[in-house]
């Protein structure tokens, strides 16, 4: 382990999951932790399952194309839920705020909070603000934890993969990626090209109407496909194919990743899901997912074996065949 | 309202009651934020009764006698469950950390953190990890959200205070403020004094058990005795009329506080509680209290009258009857 905290630290990828192994899962080892899932899984006495997630934002710039950190934050707690099977219901939100702060521009933040938090029938319940001194924060760092309730029936873990799976997304990849990049990097002609990031319950619960026996859902955040990929196959034991030609990418995204050595595989994702259902509900859960505005797009895009277990595999356009491994390095520092 | 945010919008006094009251109540209103207790009572469906509550911490230094952004970020999430009457059980931890951060630094953070949770048999089963660019934060920020569930007849809330209540702290004020001060500050003489920072889930249960029907607990923290008592007069539009003589601070902190100019009914604690109890239950529960290591200390302060609806009164030493206002400005930014 490294002497001093990296950036790749931060990203999502390898490093995340060291400092996850190496430090936090010995000081704070519990079943409910060592699942790693996005959403712990709390029962109560009373026999009611809880989701409970959380996650800090620190999202450079504040503002782009798309949203903001504020509707990043809320979207980003709710599919956290979301992805255990959970109607999302209650969410805290914390800001750590640097004095001089425009409050013009905390007002534009709460305001894309409250429009997701309407949306998607979450209340923000309790709150914290501190302030720290000029040049001890950059702007503004929103946490959101959120709290949902687990149906009967439902049982959702990155960890249920079985072979013969069916492997989904529900649309476009590296969109937020892009999108946060090119306002960055201040590339014009990138101009149109705006973040994914939306609050999914209203996708998922369609999708479990249709099929509450889905196996797995994840959205595809930092370290992207590849990365939530690797994680659901080392948790389930089993190996993922993904054939490269059926993975969703804008021409824009794909153009941009040309331009700078970028992979889409690796890019995050904010309002996007990956589905894993067993092969007989697959066609319905397929379609539920098209006749939902955030999933127009979805498409199967491989399949679960058994074969390499812990393995993702891609078919490349070419035919080939090759390991796909979890991020390593940090391409966007700051992302989400 | 300003058109910037000042380090006083985060001392959780006037300025940050003004932000929750202008900014954030408006965009994220219902009745469970609009309580403004401690911890959010949320009632499932299933009956259960759970208290959230979130907090990030910013102190500086991270390490401080008695303490460290650990430690505090355990037991201040832990107290806040507690001062709703409720058992904790779970914990979210989220880091914000500085690229460079030392390793070792974190090693010894997470470490406080599990002797808290272990001394509180609390689990923390969510986690997230962010990292920024140098410069970008002051080395780690750490936020805590804790889940608890209420025990059935118990009903503690700020709005709670009656007529005649007895008001009681569970020992000496100010050892947090002056702690970290001292330590920011390099004052050798202050050396031997400590943060009172302390997990309070022990000394709660017990004074519980001696009565259910205490009416408000509250943990005197950023804004100190002073803004607490003035929250919850003005949540029970009662008055609350406490005696200077027998406000217990210890000699050192008294010292400094005359040194510096500083009144040590503003300054934070970190394992202190004010409980406001009927006057039938009053000898019992500070029976509890005092048997309890975290409460040899505790005294009667002062009564709740109906005179003064929403003010706060302190009889001083000379006899005379002054107004204690809420904290205004911000005299130590960062103390937790």
């Amino acid at each position: 382990m490294q002497d001093r905290i990296l950036l790749a630290h931060g990203s999502g990828g390898k490093l995340s999951h060291d400092l996850i192994e190496k430090l936090f899962l010995p000081n704070f080892d519990n079943p409910i932790l060592a699942r790693l899932d996005d959403s712990a899984l709390i029962e109560l006495e009373t026999g009611a399952r809880l989701a409970f997630t959380t996650d800090s934002y620190v999202v450079s710039p504040l503002f782009f194309p798309g949203g903001d950190i504020g509707k990043l934050a809320t979207c980003g707690t709710i599919n956290d839920l979301v992805m255990s099977g959970a109607k999302p219901l209650y969410m805290s939100a914390s800001f750590i705020i640097e004095e001089g702060f425009p409050v013009a521009d905390l007002k534009r933040i709460l305001l894309s909070m409250r429009k997701v938090v309407e949306e998607s029938g979450v209340k923000i319940v309790a709150g914290d603000t501190k302030v720290v001194g000029e040049g001890a924060a950059d702007g503004i760092f929103v946490n959101t934890t959120g709290v949902g309730l687990i149906p009967e029936g439902v049982h959702i873990s990155g960890a249920n993969a079985q072979p013969g799976d069916m492997i989904m997304v529900s649309g476009t990849l590296g969109d937020h990626g892009i999108a946060i990049m090119s306002q960055r990097e201040g590339l014009e002609f990138a101009s149109s090209l705006e973040s994914d990031c939306a609050p999914l319950q209203g996708l998922v619960a369609r999708m479990l109407e249709a099929s509450p026996e889905i196996h797995c859902l994840r959205d595809p955040t930092r370290g992207g496909l590849a990365t939530t990929l690797n994680e659901m196959a080392a948790q389930s034991q089993a190996s993922f194919l993904i054939e490269e030609e059926k993975i969703p990418v804008r021409d824009e995204v794909q153009g941009i990743c040309e331009l700078l050595g970028l992979d889409p595989l690796y890019l995050a994702n904010e309002g996007k899901l990956v589905a894993v259902v067993p092969p007989y509900a697959a066609d319905r859960v397929l379609e539920a997912m098209r006749g939902h505005p955030y999933g127009k797009a979805s498409v199967v895009i491989g399949q679960v074996l058994s074969d390499h277990p812990g393995r993702v595999i891609m078919k490349t356009t070419l035919g080939a065949h090759r390991l796909v491994e979890m991020a390593v390095g940090e391409i966007l520092p700051r992302i989400c």
